[in-house]
């Protein structure tokens, strides 16, 4: 397996997958990146056309763990090193990521893939191989996806320790723009009114103030990568929450009431955490891509094969 | 001291200030919770007027620990059984609560109080003296205050190990509609929109989105009756809010970028942070209300007196 890029879910996908008794080789975008990497034991440079050709030689699945913005660039050594590859990646969005193959390496055997997890820190010494562990895993499960290139991604995902959730690739960037990207916009917002005026709200801030911009700290061009890739559906999230928004300052204006958006709010608070608990199945291979799609629908995961 | 209200703050501040030496009793709602608290070693009954005649013999300092929508009820009695007590009190709006209590008992020597500390626990058993370590507890500094009674109030907060933040009442309720009563909101939005459409969002959320919709699991009454008690400041911060929102959606309609947004964000998270290690210092007793004010206003604390 190759994995391109060697940050935070690059590099713990190699320990994950090298613990599992995986071939695994890589490559970083730094000499000293790789220097760290190779110094814990693992095959990385910074050669990303040999590891390529590697990949080509075998028919080993190769993994795209770079930023959105670096994407392009790689997927065009893609296609000239493993024009015909099995591909798969870790980018938060499914649609552009999808675009972008079809663009440059449009010949590879690319399957979607979204590992949720994530830990505020970043680059290679913050991977570790549990980072996966009973973690959601997006497997990108469009009409016409390579049955076999499915099972080499969700075979992955359960190596490393992960559940997959099968979804199309526009129903997964709807509800990351939902409960990822919007909530780091609302945390920029709300961040960014508390430092309105003088420093006596700052100093009072705590509890709810700590935990609703948490991700505000994450490094601006991180959030906008994602953000930005997921224009058309965050937007619709955008225009939801402005709508709950708009219709709460109406009430609060005319009547004072806010029990509808504190009640509605407490109700999804709780479905949430009853969603913490998901429905585990297996599936045959070899199950269609639209049976596969309506499990990730109603929030059930797959841990493994039927047989 | 005289503690009406024995849930999480109310119950705290009795176990605390008993630790530092002060005599204390106390009113609970229920018999269940005075037997409760009786068991526990503490004197608690559920005759408040008992409790209040017994502060008003001997001058001692009533703290009003109930929730808002209980409070004129408990001020009639007050006016009756205590009308010139030293008073103050833990409700998480200051204007409010000076104008229910200018209304019925006008002749109390008031000093409003807000201890910000809290748990998502409630109840008595949810108390701990530990609970104000460190915390910032706003000591309302409007022009007129009884200098006394404002003493009192600050050597109580000092008492129970927390650090006295001035502010006029109407600013105190400014700052915390930006950085309690907003994120409430805000939270409760973010859930709603989380749970719209099928199940596949809320199984996928992770993180950001626990993150912001954690205080939406708050109690929703106790949720209203903070924001509900503080409308016009928090008309404002909702203005504010959806002005910064607004502009957000045009410019990521338009262009598609985020960065101003993002960056602004950031920062502030960045300012916020650097506020967790607030100045710290003493002051003269006397100094002037105006002269405390800008203490609070430029995010320092107050640990003790000067001589």
């Amino acid at each position: 397996m190759c994995v391109i890029g060697t940050g935070l879910i690059g590099g713990s996908l190699m320990r994950a997958a090298e613990k599992a008794g995986r071939t695994v080789w890589g490559t970083a975008a730094s000499e000293r990146t790789a220097a760290e990497a190779t110094a814990d034991g693992f095959d990385v440079t910074v050669d990303t056309a040999a590891a390529l050709r590697r990949a080509a030689d075998v028919d080993a699945l190769v993994v795209l763990a770079v930023p959105l913005p670096a994407l392009a660039g790689v997927l065009k050594q893609v296609a000239e090193h493993a024009p015909t590859c099995r591909l798969t990646d870790a980018v938060s969005v499914k649609v552009a990521v999808a675009d972008l193959v079809a663009e440059h390496a449009p010949r590879a055997r690319f399957v979607g893939g979204h590992p949720m997890a994530g830990t505020a820190e970043s680059g290679w010494a913050a991977g570790n191989g549990e980072l996966f562990a009973d973690a959601a895993w997006v497997v990108a499960a469009d009409d016409g996806a390579d049955p076999e290139v499915w099972t080499d991604v969700a075979e992955l995902a359960w190596a490393c320790g992960a559940r997959v959730v099968p979804a199309a690739s526009d129903e997964h960037d709807l509800a990351v723009a939902r409960i990822s990207h919007l909530p780091h916009l609302f945390a920029a917002v709300l961040a960014a009114v508390g430092a309105e005026g003088d420093e006596l709200a700052l100093a009072l801030a705590a509890g709810s103030f700590a935990d609703g911009t948490r991700v505000a700290g994450t490094r601006p061009e991180l959030v906008l990568a994602m953000c930005e890739g997921n224009r058309d559906a965050l937007l619709g999230a955008v225009d939801s929450a402005l709508g709950r928004l708009g219709a709460m300052r109406g009430a609060l204006a005319s009547t004072g009431g806010l029990a509808k958006t504190v009640e509605a709010g407490y109700e999804a608070r709780q479905r949430w955490a009853a969603a913490r608990n998901p429905e585990l199945l297996r599936v045959r291979r070899g199950t269609p891509m639209a049976r596969l799609r309506e499990i990730g629908r109603r929030g059930a995961m797959i841990t493994g094969w039927a047989e």
